[in-house]
């Protein structure tokens, strides 16, 4: 087989099937973005498009049989990061109404939900959508301002948007498509107390587009991209909707207005709800790979036509790929691209292990959900890095909308924002380390953090991915760390990573503690940390990643492969320590002598893996007929 | 006075009034971007503003007063700068129209030319374009493929498109309005003689906008932005000019069909008259520094009103602002504005004062393009950075077009690649310094810089900006460097700024040199080398722009504004040594403690200056009309 091939086979991963089926499926022109349309014709195309993609797998992949799905989770997931390659607004789409409303249904409701929503919405008979953030908070979703007040003499909850703050806010779906919305909303009950956030469904429009009595939507208008999805704003004014319109399966409110809920405590209860959204933060870090992959596609394609100055001894000039410094601009994006996949990979069977069991332990899916939270922020930067790079590196032709980067930077731009902006997200990550799994200091508040970091270093949970003895025997196999030689092993790798990590965790950690324990303290004491912590985190995640990376490696059976991917690896793992290199050396971890090898072993690297270019882009197995880039055919150009 | 006021004088510079006067002209709703509307009708919209701007000084200044103008150049590239405040499409028509085909008109072309269409022009009772990247070469504009043939018999030139890659490409003006162009083309004698690239003045359209015969334009359709500008591609065949399109100032053809020229070398011609041309790079990075103190006014006042999480001891949760983070991520890119302001500022002067000589030294106005690239590059990818970064800082408000930012990043987006590829410009900076201004290798093929690299450090010319002395004194001043807070002493961090430009330089130089000779050695010498030689080229604009700024502060008068301003250049320097840490300690320029203390003080340095985030982007002195962003009124948000 094709190294190519090979190099396919291991970054495919478990649910290969489903990506080979979706290469067929998705191998349609008339699904990619077509930039001369305008809003409304975007949206209407886009429209028109779910339904071919209601008929693919992918949306009944997500759901149980006995509402006609698949109960493949990984394959669902694994088959919206195929259909990223096509119009982006269209997979936002399908994500809103499958991932995020059909989720919640399924993950916050109970057998009456499931019988009354999944068939309608996984056939397209139901548009939904996910009412959650609102115009004041999007970050911290527990200071959510919109209520549902429980009325005992009607049975009702009440919903209402009692602020100009608490309106709904960048909606997929609310401005024009969608009928009911998944509403979060403090549940009040009739004495008055606040039990917290909880998820309701509303109707917003009757059968003929309008806005049911009391919602009021609006249209967000132009956006920076996804132009296909009609994001929009809700008001509610005293929307009254049933009992059962309130997703229960972590608390109820029975008749007569009593509240129960098998979690006690609020905080805990809060998290766990919103953790089982998880699907949507994986989905989006998915979507995310596939973006960069494609750019990155097209991009060394371009660069290995794209010719510029006269090239010594020969009739032609140089190809773009043949200059270092595009090397080093696109082979390291590559590189990342590889580790992402595989760290993607081995979340999206996580998580789909963890869901098929009957009770799934809790302390594993805090872990999924940090590793959720850390590669969805690593994921989506990358593409965002990727994305704007590879569009400098097609010069003019890369501004041209008919070679599709502008159109995947606009339409990725928001998803370091959206599914849990990515500092947040970040800050998330190293908390969960640094307060060892405490209950108290779930979610985002940054007080939290400061106040429960970890006394002992040995509170800090280490978590080893599946990979764990083998990783262990490349750290125990490493050379001297005198000597430059030792940067290509991956043992010395793999140690200078977790050095980083825990070094930055321990620190990080000493200057929380610092605080004096008053709130005032607490609150500056973390704040006068926040980069310092935002490292730790990221730190945290490079490693997780870089083990994924290692154990797809061991996992693969093709020895041209293999000999490939380590070099991958190695370049991996070297441009991240070079982008860190201030840190390794001002902590010791490199000499300056060292710290100057790393840079010249990234452009050994570029070179090694410059004859592999294109090899490395077609195992990405994206169909030609989804590239759709003029400058890879036209004449012109090459 | 008050402080923003203080700091907008220093900000303003010399061409104040013309600000001033842009402030107010400018201050109008209708002049801003619409995102709302679709292709043609923003083509429609800024085609209809286009003689608003006519009316105002700014096409006006840049010409001299025989033809109606004012001949204010330093004036007239502010006015661009003040204009990239408003829609950029509708700047970068303007600068199509008033500064590259009118540029080109007035620097290339002769009596004749100026007589027959600076009037028209400037009045846009004449459109025209400027026609010289091709689809095949854009960074490489010796190697161009249309060629003017001259025939002698009918005294014509023949203006051909040969091959796919000599289509004109992305040349704004071409799809729609342009009635003229610009063109570059190879100028070829009856006896076959290939005289190198020159321009003419050739017709594209008839009076109802149809192709000329033998012309062909057509449209690049969508872009990643400028939608309100014609982007569009144009081939020739056989068009036939008289002799009299030639723009003749640096060579002719006469009647017979003899080619004369002042310049002897073809290399020295062809850069001499590129060299003219560089208003255009000149007008970019001011356009870009204006785009990007946009994006930092609005996202910092967006900050100073959003609040998210908790805050302790107070009733409302905590601004943006007061994050720690937030602050490290906004503040070092205002910081960078400043810094960039003046060093556009000195250049623009420079420019202006070189072309009221007579007799330009020639030395003087490669200096000037030199820096012109330098900073055209820097300013350039800041604003990118900036943008971006303002973009993910305003969370999903800043992902809404009517706050602005996202139109900002697309139609900023290809300044980093029109006007020079940066990559390319920043090689040819560091070429500049590096072969001592050699005449025979100009431009930018590689192969001539790893054969001239100077073969002594003393060849290489140091390039002083006007504050040479007050520079000196303060680097003689600075104390021991083992002291950590010696990196807040200005003295320091020139010498840092210049040690690290000096051994950069040096051993590019001598990693350049050791090649053999030959081309392939040569070569080889200068591709592996590539990064090094970019880093190099970098690290000498930013000492110009550093030194500008010490040259700005030394002329404000004010104490308070001069103390802040004081405090912005540490935040500008420091983060600049932040960035490039690694090679600091690698270099021993920093020992680990002094560079953990680096980041100790951008820290500080950002608390130091939160107090007046408000006053220092109030200072750039944006009316309230241009700032057009929701976010910023609407009571939902703050």
């Amino acid at each position: 087989m094709a190294l190519a091939d090979e190099l396919r086979i291991a970054l495919d991963g478990r649910w290969r099937e489903v990506r080979d089926r979706a290469r067929v499926e998705l191998a349609r022109e008339d699904l990619l973005p077509d930039p001369a349309l305008d809003l409304a014709a975007k949206r209407e195309r886009v429209r028109k498009q779910l339904p071919v993609i209601a008929r693919t797998g992918t949306p009944r992949a997500g759901f149980g049989a006995e509402y006609g799905g698949w109960a493949d989770l990984g394959g669902s997931i694994t088959g919206f990061e195929m259909l990223a390659y096509a119009d982006l607004s269209l997979m936002v789409k399908a994500g809103v109404q499958w991932g995020l409303f059909g989720g919640a249904i399924e993950s916050l409701g109970t057998e009456h939900h499931h019988q009354k929503y999944l068939r309608p919405l996984i056939d397209l008979d139901l548009l939904g959508c996910f009412a959650m953030t609102e115009t004041g908070h999007g970050s911290d979703v527990q200071q959510l301002e919109t209520t549902a007040t429980y009325d005992p003499q009607t049975q009702e909850f009440v919903i209402h948007s009692p602020t100009a703050s608490s309106r709904k806010d960048y909606i997929g779906g609310a401005a024009a498509d969608a009928s009911v919305a998944a509403v979060f909303a403090q549940l009040i009950t009739a004495d008055g107390a606040d039990h917290g956030v909880h998820c309701f469904v509303v109707g917003l429009r009757d059968e003929h587009g309008h806005d049911l009595p009391g919602v009021t939507t609006s249209d967000c208008g132009p956006k920076g991209g996804l132009d296909g999805v009609d994001n929009g704003r809700i008001l509610f004014d005293h929307v009254r909707v049933p009992r059962q319109a309130l997703l229960n399966r972590y608390a109820d409110v029975d008749p007569a207005g009593t509240y129960t809920s098998p979690i006690e405590n609020p905080n805990r209860r809060f998290f766990t709800m919103l953790g089982t959204l998880i699907r949507g933060r994986v989905s989006v870090a998915g979507a995310a790979g596939s973006a960069a992959r494609l750019a990155l596609c097209l991009t060394t394609r371009y660069a290995l036509r794209r010719r510029q100055f006269s090239s010594p001894g020969a009739d032609r000039e140089t190809l773009l790929m043949d200059y270092r410094l595009h090397q080093r601009r696109i082979l390291p994006l590559i590189a990342g691209c590889y580790a992402l996949q595989f760290a993607q990979n081995e979340m999206v069977a996580k998580m789909h292990n963890l869901e098929q069991q009957e009770a799934p332990d809790e302390r594993e899916h805090r872990r999924l959900e940090k590793r959720a939270a850390g590669i969805k922020a690593t994921a989506t930067w990358h593409a965002t890095r990727t994305i704007q790079e590879c569009r400098e590196a097609c010069g003019g032709a890369g501004y041209m909308a008919e070679n599709r980067l502008t159109t995947l930077k606009e339409d990725t731009d928001v998803f370091t924002t959206f599914e849990g902006d990515n500092h947040v997200l970040t800050q998330m990550v190293a908390k969960e380390v640094l307060t060892a799994y405490a209950d108290e200091v779930r979610g985002l508040d940054p007080l939290g953090m400061a106040r429960f970091a970890a006394t002992t270093v040995a509170d800090m949970v280490k978590e080893r991915t599946a990979a764990a003895p083998l990783i262990q025997r490349l750290i125990d196999a490493r050379g001297s760390e005198d000597e430059d030689n030792t940067l290509f092993e991956r043992g010395t790798q793999l140690k200078m990573f977790e050095d980083r990590e825990q070094h930055l965790l321990e620190t990080a950690a000493r200057r929380l503690r610092s605080s004096s324990g008053d709130e005032q303290s607490a609150f500056e004491a973390f704040n006068a940390a926040q980069d310092h912590v935002v490292h730790a985190g990221q730190a945290h995640t490079d490693r997780i990643v870089l083990e994924a990376f290692v154990a797809a490696i061991d996992n693969c059976a093709d020895p041209d492969a293999r000999e490939v991917l380590e070099t991958v690896c190695d370049l991996y793992a070297l441009r991240v320590i070079e982008r860190d290199k201030a840190w390794f050396t001002e902590h010791n971890r490199l000499s300056t002598s060292r710290a100057k090898a790393v840079t010249a072993a990234v452009n050994e690297l570029c070179a090694r893996l410059r004859p592999h270019a294109r090899d490395l882009v077609d195992a990405f197995g994206i169909p030609e007929e989804m590239l759709g880039a003029a400058m890879l055919n036209d004449p012109a150009f090459g």
